[in-house]
């Protein structure tokens, strides 16, 4: 079966980031996984949370939000409605998870980074779009607090690197990375969160149309592990530029 | 390894379902998994939200909440700050999900059920026992609207039953059904929904400590689909009485 | 005349309470007046806010709350909705004043207690059901502070109990304790709390139908007197067991 | 016993009522009880709400609220907080009744009456001054409505006046319609509702100090009617006029 | 051309300045713009907000609201409504702007002052009636501050004194200080904020209706320099009352 | 004097306009003042709001907002603090206003266009950029919806293009397109909006400093239409590409 892009079931979506596009912030990374855009920023402040301080170790948070027309239909602003949604509320604590998964706390020092992902245009697999380019922000912003000299020349707070994949189960194949037409028709849907060693950070599987059975479950982790591995390598070649 | 309560790794806490509970709710159930209590209701009306209004098919949703004493240290009431937060928001829509996974919306015709988990009581594992206890109360409400003449005599929406248990590595050892001191020495946690034919709903893991591999990977779901099993026993003896 | 469910005019619904309810809280009670059932924990802290810091004196404060489908008809949750509607708000102060107006604030020396009243299921007087078990609450939460040294060995800060009762004019005839179907009939509504001495702390009486007399007034404030002198009987039965 | 203002226990501070003091309401009474003065304006709107649409009845309905600076201390403006506080939504229902318990729905037909009352100088007694003046300009936008022809001319909506003042024990001397000074060493407070035929609507008495006995409860009630008395002569005065 | 109400395109509507109208207040006035009536008071606070502490200077901020009912159709609270309306928010930052301009912050000291504009009855122009009455509350409760000793003797925090009237274009002709129905059908409208000293302290000119050009420009802040010389005369009129 | 970035007094920054930047509006422009990026999307829905309905009329919106780390430091979001602060709707207003100014709102018929403006980068200017921007997305969504049938094949519901630029008063001397580090020196800040055939749509000016006399707001004008006659060529080119 070929995919409406052309894409075999193991493809990737053509994949770029803008290392550094951001003037301001500590590190940053405009990364697309075909038509979604998401823009990764790392905030740096040395100092933590009230509830934090004294006790030596550091703190890595992340926000997620959609631009209101990132999508199709128009939405309305989080901010107008003065409230954020369940949606948006799970992604954000699903990315800061993801990246606390490979910074160490302690070698972090008493520092705080802020990182915040923001779709630009949204065409599918958002979430694991943020947390592959939210990585190349988090680390730069590593390296101006070691510059700054917030993080000790020795420190090695980047334990791993981290990056995420959607696959799913469409018309009863597995696939890798699933575009929105894609998405909407998947009985079975998975973001899997890897590190560049290839351990898993998070799998959240869900049946959306009918439940799964083991062994789909393992082809769709087969399927994932490879796409992560793909990503990783080229987070190491925008890291490397 | 004997765990702090002299269960074994495999091991259930003890479970109990008062199944109608509420002198009100069109179903109900007041389960414990150990210390954890969760009064769950259905709440079923005859009609639906007004974009779904003339398809032909029904409504689940459901929403959880913590007592603000629930828990050791007394939280902050989510109705005095004034907005709901992430991970209550993150658990009333998975068990959404969890429920809607077994009903046939068709065959619930245009009716609508809200499920209300209330957390009485919290030690580990509210967001599984909530959805173990949800199934009794919507199946109990799906009675009386076929009762009620909601429901047509041979339409069956219930297509399966549905209940989930949390898994965990603690201490480098898979443990079954989580209390809340092992839980916060876990270091990976994983939440695991399964239909009472044995297929996955949701599969949510999650590295809170370092991340996992494929071995333990499936060293918790065996864990998960044996603890699930008998939950379901339970449900089946419940809706049985 | 009797009433609905068996009743005599000056017959309270039967009322259990079950003392130590929670497994967590400092004090706790489930309270029920007939159908309404309010479960009632006290959470006491070391300490005061920061307003009252460096007084030397205590502070007690209530928050009341209705789960979504204690009632007939679902409601929707205050935390939904992001605000705490008029009656709920009423309530809780009313609950706070009339535990304060039993406790010595010098007495109970720079510690705080909050009390939370959650009606799991409303069949008319929650408020005072509230009332009365908050009282049980409060008073092991006391003897709580005082075992672990918080409060002097010789100080007293109860110095009585409280305890309140619903009456009404329901067809033209004064009702002690109105279950929902009476409320919703009555002409007058008052609620009265009484002290273990048999003084007031509140007296509450509002024309819903008609005006009221100042004989009705009077014939109400006796039946309440009667209902009150019960229920703190039944209080200190419960505080002795 | 002498007043810090001269007045003896029974008198009233001075009373002026401003009848149509807003050029844009229907009806409106910029009214005093010494230092505290609240504007009330009567919003008179043909239909109803549409859960009251088709039942040929009316709805009465009020807002209370201080301006920020009515008070001696500053207070926060409810709308920058976000949230209207529990005395508020107390107060607004107190008024609120209040004004119903003299209004015939049936006789009033399907018509709307908001009435706001903004205090705008605060010296105790705000919610009863608001009362006394909120009955004036609810007068006359039921006069208002019948000359535009929504009520008809046989009908009579008004069934009755109401008043209302406040009552407390001060320095152990019963003292009628308390001042800021006095309110606040009142070791009890009451607010007492009456219409003009000496009917109660709403008895609020709260114990802020002492409990109080069924002695100081009656002599707080003949205070009160006495001064309702009043101030329903002036209300006769000031609509005549 | 000859206004609705007489007035010719250069005559202000009949002001009217109430000096010291709050018994509370440090500062205030009730001011009239015709049938436009603003309650400005002002607070005046020992101290500065955290940010600004020890930096040795005040700060001046305002807020504007109008009454519910202060217009001919009556509008929600924003209270009520849970947030602030854009309109709002624009006019209590232009009310603030204005004010600083003409306050030497050094000279003030670590004082803060809080201007309350409150729209008793809105007939066009509140903002600009809302400005000038505020500056009469700010300069009194200067001298307030100065009598407490919280300014010193030889301070002169106000540099200079502030009015504000609008102006705007309506069929065709530059008319000053426009009433309601002539705003509404203004095709440009203009509001201007002038120093005693005739320098500009905000402009601000928005086509309603049409696009204006450097010649109507002009002739409005002719129109307007003219309206507020006299506003200014009439401040120091007040003032030296 | 030569401004920091080589600049004279009259020079614009840099401004790119990259035209139908989002795959998914019906008109979209991702422009850019210098450093400050704005991005513009135009949603074109058929139908207008409730209150506009029947009438014949179209209606045009816009919101402003910017990315938490668009600054310098990171803001938090609006979504997250649960309200709009008054600056973002102060500009939301203004980018709607100037852009209605544009449109024929019969000849666009009953039909909405929604411009969202998002700031990515900020270096000052963020609302003259979003406006000049803004018009580019109008006015491909206007032929998006003439394309649609939507809007009639003789419509014309551009009645003229509309550019914004800020000037101000930098120590002393008047600049053109401030710059932050500019804007923030800036005794006297003004945005000015202009059509394309050279008119006012609004005047701005704000005293930040020291107020401002006749003779300098001139200067300002002039150096305002200068620059905006250079965007409106501009956005001429743009629209021809």
């Amino acid at each position: 079966m070929t995919r409406s892009d052309g894409r075999t079931a193991t493809d990737l979506r053509p994949v770029t980031i803008e290392r550094g596009w951001s003037a301001q912030a500590e590190g940053s990374a405009l990364i697309s996984f075909g038509n979604t855009k998401v823009l990764c920023t790392a905030s740096f402040t040395n100092g933590v949370p009230r509830w934090l301080k004294g006790k030596g170790t550091g703190w890595v948070t992340a926000e997620y939000s959609m631009l209101p027309r990132s999508t199709n239909d128009r939405m309305d602003r989080e901010s107008v409605k003065g409230k954020i949604g369940g949606r948006t509320h799970e992604i954000s604590r699903l990315i800061g998870r993801s990246l606390r998964a490979v910074v160490d706390m302690k070698a972090l020092g008493e520092n705080t980074i802020v990182i915040d992902c923001d779709v630009l245009q949204a065409d599918g697999g958002t979430r694991t779009a943020a947390i592959t380019g939210a990585y190349i922000a988090l680390a730069d912003s590593l390296e101006w607090g070691r510059a700054k000299g917030f993080i000790g020349k020795n420190s090695k707070p980047l334990i791993d690197s981290v990056a995420a994949v959607s696959v799913g189960i469409v018309g009863g194949e597995p696939l890798l990375d699933l575009a929105y037409v894609e998405d909407v028709k998947a009985e079975t849907d998975m973001n899997v969160v890897v590190t560049g060693r290839g351990l898993f950070v998070e799998v959240q599987g869900t049946a959306e149309g009918a439940p799964f059975d083991r062994d789909e479950l393992n082809a769709l982790l087969d399927l994932a592990l490879g796409g992560t591995a793909d990503l990783t390598a080229m987070q190491v070649a925008s890291l490397a530029s």
